[in-house]
């Protein structure tokens, strides 16, 4: 009863990720009485993102462009591939501006408990790039599971006898980090990594 | 740099209440991912919410019908007003089913501070459906706030002298409420408007 209108629009937004009823309502109120300032701009975002998107042929990322920002930068190195999970990988590590060369999204990671094979991942086209293109380097950076690293392991392995070197992201005390609040698997990780100084 | 394509929609889902910048990219990865599924049936239910939302020309409440779905009630009390600031106190008294009559949106309550005076709210809209519907009744179901007590305190004045009981919403411990967890306000409001047992 009451907001009869708003309610197909309430139940979508509430099953968004990071949304739940109570937000949905409030989002749904904010969205209906700013029509001009937000919920039109609003729609012809998502309307651009609808037409607009697609997957980078190359690397799998998600962009209005294809080949993608990434790929289709003169400056980035094509010899040094960074392979991701999921995109959300791949925009954490560009925030960071911390990878110079290209990336490869996996879409996922090797999973049997969710029945998830080599066969589901872009693992054959990377492999295709890493011999057409020459690449010198692949960085895997994979989530720090026991699926992640069970991929890193297989993509090692894949990997294993081409001319490439292949690495992993560090594992580590985060920077920042308190000893005190970290779990046991980064500390034994950090100890047994451990450097020169 | 990255995710160039996708940053327009990211920057307006950051603006919206309950989002930040993480949890919007968070969200434009998920809608770009499942355009069918997600991103196309939002488009539509927005559109909908575009055209379709109006505000009741009786009470305020945002409806695609007008008069709303409360106010088009054959079964609701017209001789019984509600006066909430907002539509979310609206939707909230409608949730809880705790209301039969109909309700008014003021549109917000007074502030000094805010320069919002009686003309800013629907006061005399008010005022008029009170001497034309024969109301008995106006509740104010206004917040707790000074701002909220004042306005109520103001439309009390502004209902005296004609023939309809004004009251405010009970003010006291909430059920469930744990004394302990309660504020001072609170619990001196639930002490002085005790009732015998």
């Amino acid at each position: 009863m009451g907001a009869t209108g708003l309610d197909p629009l309430i139940r979508l937004l509430a099953r968004l990720p990071g949304l739940g009823p109570r937000s949905a309502r409030r989002l749904a109120l904010h969205l209906a009485t700013r029509r001009e300032e937000v919920l039109e701009p609003l729609v012809r975002a998502l309307q651009e993102t609808a037409r607009g998107i697609r997957r980078c042929g190359l690397c799998g990322n998600l962009d209005t462009a294809d080949p993608c920002a990434v790929c289709g930068d003169e400056r980035r190195d094509r010899g040094m591939i960074c392979v991701v999970a999921d995109v959300a990988g791949l925009w954490a590590l560009e925030r960071a501006a911390a990878h110079r060369g290209t990336y490869h999204v996996l879409g996922g990671v090797l999973s049997a408990l969710d029945g998830i094979g080599p066969e589901d991942l872009a693992i054959e086209r990377l492999l295709r790039r890493v011999a057409e293109d020459r690449v010198g380097e692949v960085i895997l950076a994979l989530p720090s599971t026991v699926d992640g690293q069970t991929t890193a392991h297989y993509l090692a392995e894949r990997l294993a006898g081409r001319d490439v070197t292949v690495s992993g992201l560090a594992r580590g005390v985060p920077v920042g980090g308190d000893l005190d609040y970290l779990d046991d698997g980064t500390l034994n990780a950090a100890l047994s990594d451990r450097r020169p100084m």
